[in-house]
């Protein structure tokens, strides 16, 4: 069984993360949340899983918003000591899990929740099947992910056209499998897949995919971060909104 | 309403179609026709409606395999006239229409088929509407078109990276609308759609979506055509297989 790289608790990564917008601003400096908070089902009541939870944004996001019970994962120690210390809600438990190996127990959950962790895990079929296993018969799955075409290159990056125009360099995108990045630190792993095999182990692990949405940056957004034009060029994350299906005969 | 383009009609587009291997060989000169006609139900019986439609190769395969009627529409009466000259069966009626503007009876067809058309029509989500209410209760649609990674950039293209690789020059991808290409002829016009709003397209017109694959060359063809390399850097073609939904109460 895979392990967890756990990067996040090297001290170069974790001071890089930690200056992040995302990081700092919470939800709010995040682009693509509004896309994603419009995926989410109701929250009043509900059972949650956030996965892959870092600084606790979302988990404190959904306690505020009436969930009755939140179980925050993440792979990091530093990650979740400083969830507790900003984000800390009475219906959040924060708690430590390897998403290479996590166990659930069944029937747990009404939404399963996962910002922009999953293309980390190396063991995806088996973590979707485990998670499709702990929700609730018609329980949501709202997931973000990095998008296929910004994990398949080689050396990710812009080159320049002959006419001077920029352009993402894509390759690579059928080699499916590991990519060594240098993002925020050296040696950073993702796993590459195509979009044909994520949305075949998202449908194999039992569920039904409802939304589809690669974010794209509004017209307020780009007026205010003029740096975020370079994401209308390629897309750069995946949002998926599913449905867990009922049992077949 | 828009007005298909008809470049087929065009000496210069037709001479140079004429001599593609998808025209000369048929099906068997489409690298991507065995991962189509895996999504294909079956044809014994089956009243086919072919969008599109060429030379006629696919129809005369459907009436080959039973199909009961195959409407084979295309907006170039020169294809038209190869069609009823080289694929002429009893079972197949090759008629003029403009995909742009079409009209179909209700309840008429059990299998609407495309290949690689779609990517030229500006009316989509027109044209989809009409094809779901030509089709019986939980018929298929089955399509290939055109990877929207391939039709998005504004020069497509190979570049060279710093390190000389090559890799697929992307840009322009939320830049929806027309791309003028000279494939096979200059001027060709196709419209660039995002894959995010071509599933919705699709769902909206009254479909769900049972397969998406992004065609890849086998093993098998890589080693008797190594020209099909370059197709592992980049998706080029998009293959959907649909349902028509049940009508919502």
């Amino acid at each position: 069984m895979p392990v967890s790289q756990n990067i996040y608790d090297r001290p170069d990564f974790f001071a890089a993360y930690d200056r992040l917008r995302r990081s700092t601003e919470g939800l709010g400096g995040a682009a693509e949340w509004p896309a994603l908070r419009a995926m989410l089902p109701t929250l009043a009541g509900a059972r949650v899983l956030d996965l892959g939870c870092g600084f606790g944004w979302f988990a404190a996001y959904a306690a505020d918003a009436g969930a009755g019970t939140v179980l925050a994962l993440d792979v990091s120690e530093k990650m979740l000591e400083r969830a507790r210390a900003i984000n800390a809600r009475p219906a959040v438990v924060y708690e430590r899990a390897d998403l290479e190996s996590l166990t659930l127990p069944a029937n747990a959950f009404d939404l399963a929740f996962s910002s922009l962790a999953l293309h980390y895990i190396e063991a995806l079929p088996r973590l979707l099947t485990e998670v499709a296993g702990a929700l609730a018969p018609a329980a949501r799955l709202v997931v973000s992910m990095e998008h296929p075409i910004y994990t398949a290159p080689r050396k990710p990056g812009w080159v320049q056209t002959p006419d001077g125009a920029r352009a993402w360099a894509l390759d690579g995108y059928f080699a499916e499998g590991p990519r060594q990045t240098d993002w925020l630190a050296t040696g950073v792993v993702k796993h590459h897949r195509t979009l044909t095999s994520l949305l075949a182990m998202v449908a194999q692990a039992g569920f039904t995919i409802e939304t589809f949405e690669e974010y794209r940056p509004s017209a307020v957004q780009l007026s205010e971060r003029p740096d975020l034009a370079e994401e209308l060029e390629r897309p750069m994350f995946l949002l998926i909104g599913a449905r867990k299906r009922p049992e077949e005969e």
